[in-house]
């Protein structure tokens, strides 16, 4: 079967585009045994694949020249070697940056279209749901009459963090770029304020938004936000740091000065703050309580979710240098064939 | 009776001087009821009081122009009504930068001369051993095999950690300035390597030294050494946070590029570490359990100390720079008086 797959051609400098990932077409193989061969429908879109484009370390190793971009893909069977799926089952898989892929039957997930949309599983009920829930819990460790404050707060994860600060009795303060994201963060999913970063009076509004301090901030991006946020936090405050979004396309660790590591270390040690890095599969064991607590509040309505649907595989260069910039809001998804549940 | 003060005359801009810090005499109240007059003998000199004399936020409210530098200090009781002490006796107690004090004896801890030599009230056995026991133990968490590095390795606090860390199971790591303070590291306290962070192939001879990575970093410096020990750091690593000797004397809270906080921001991400910025005196249900295992050790002779005793207080300020440039090995004091029990 003829498919297509986008490949990393070279290690980007700067911004990725197509000279660095290279759409190719390529024949999918039949499944063998114990596997099944899908089609993408959406393809999850997420700032951490800047990092295993670079040739820097990070969590994993990073792709190599030459093959295909990791990403979670909802996809729907095609023809299948393994005894748990049919041909048109939904399911969950971790793919790569392809219309079609073959996959061990053993490392998909069924998904349930009258649960949920199937596309939340790479959103509010998958990863960055996951992650928001297990940096906010196990490293922001709020506790009520506390402010959370997250940058990226229209994102995938940060949208999350801010309902799951406001369920769990903490004052919610968002940070996001732009009039619209702003009133998003503050209508749609409820948070007490909203600081675009984009405007010039960034730092006041940012200080009046968080009239008590800021006992946990949960950092999407570091940069700027971060410089701003640290002499806000309170005593004992905790950041757990979920990404750092404005360095992705730095070539190097350092860049122009100033040198702000007297203000992040300074901070550290006067406030005692605990800054602590994180990743979600490290807390695999928070997935239960995860799948038991988040699915019945997104039924329910109590946490919603704002999905960008980009269509097309021929746009997912596009797409994420978007996601990069800022241009989408919610969670990024490039819709690669038509969704049957729909 | 005829006393000496220093006083903050203005907060410094850099290295403090005279002009900032200056001597002044005063006259001596008697104690009044259930206070206690006393000579001090020992003076203690720590980096911390360099950020108490800026006006930024820091851990405590600063000193104020005119006040006296708070220190503790080892004094000779002179004149007492407090019930518990008697002219003679010597104390440990939080006074100031001065020749002789006025305290309320409730606030003052009897010193056994027969114990220890009455010195390491103010070192191993007093706050920079204890700053060492806790930053390493709570925060720190080593484990046996794990690799622990400590900058200021041959100072009061930096002598302590590598000596627990080694007592604890782990390969102990120093950094210090210059090839004589490195050989105190190693020969006296035991580490297992001593790196010098003014040699010119530093980060290659840390690299050398750490061939498993560092899984935690005990920082009193932050600055350079920091930048030079983050590429090095274990996945989970910790870094406990203690001092930021190389920003004390900047006066604002950047400095000139390049801005190295890409570097500590994503080291923190990827490499999922844990920074905790501490201060002794948050962790005091932890003072039981130093008292009970440390001053046996010390006894012993299986922890080893070095204190640095500048004599005179004419010469406080030129020992406190000397502190800050790390002029100075160990522990540092000013002898203001002849010690009775020596």
């Amino acid at each position: 079967m003829k498919a297509e797959r986008i490949v990393l051609a070279q290690h980007p400098t700067g911004m990725p585009g197509h000279d660095d990932l290279r759409l190719e077409h390529f024949k999918l193989p039949s499944p063998g045994a114990g596997e099944v061969s899908l089609r993408t429908i959406y393809l999850s879109l997420d700032p951490y694949m800047r990092g295993r484009m670079s040739p820097a370390k990070s969590y994993a190793a990073g792709v190599k020249i030459g093959d295909s971009i990791t990403a979670e893909c909802v996809s729907e069977v095609i023809e299948s070697n393994h005894p748990a799926f049919m041909p048109g089952d939904i399911v969950l898989g971790r793919s790569n940056w392809q219309t079609h892929s073959v996959l061990a039957g053993a490392e998909l997930r069924k998904l349930d279209p009258a649960l949920a949309p199937v596309s939340t599983a790479l959103g509010v009920l998958g990863m960055p749901g996951f992650t928001a829930y297990v940096g906010l819990k196990v490293h922001g460790t709020p506790t009520p009459g506390e402010t959370v404050a997250v940058s990226a707060a229209a994102g995938a994860v940060g949208q999350i963090v801010g309902q799951l600060a406001k369920l769990w009795g903490c004052r919610a303060v968002g940070i996001a770029g732009g009039p619209d994201k702003c009133s998003l963060v503050t209508d749609t999913f409820g948070f007490d304020a909203c600081v675009d970063y984009k405007a010039k009076d960034f730092s006041d509004s940012l200080a009046r938004a968080c009239p008590d301090g800021i006992d946990v901030y949960f950092d999407n991006v570091a940069g700027d936000v971060l410089m701003a946020i640290l002499p806000l936090m309170n005593e004992f405050g905790r950041i757990p740091v979920c990404g750092v979004i404005a360095y992705y396309n730095l070539e190097k660790l350092q860049r122009e000065g100033p040198d702000f590591s007297p203000l992040i270390m300074r901070s550290i040690l006067t406030r005692k703050l605990r800054v602590h890095g994180f990743i979600n599969y490290d807390h695999m064991e928070c997935m239960d309580d995860f799948l038991n607590e988040i699915p019945p509040l997104v039924r329910n309505g109590a946490i919603k979710y704002v999905e960008d649907v980009v269509q097309g595989f021929d746009n997912t260069v596009e797409a994420f240098q978007g996601l990069l910039t800022g241009k989408y809001t919610g969670k990024v998804l490039v819709q690669v064939a038509d969704d049957p549940t729909k």
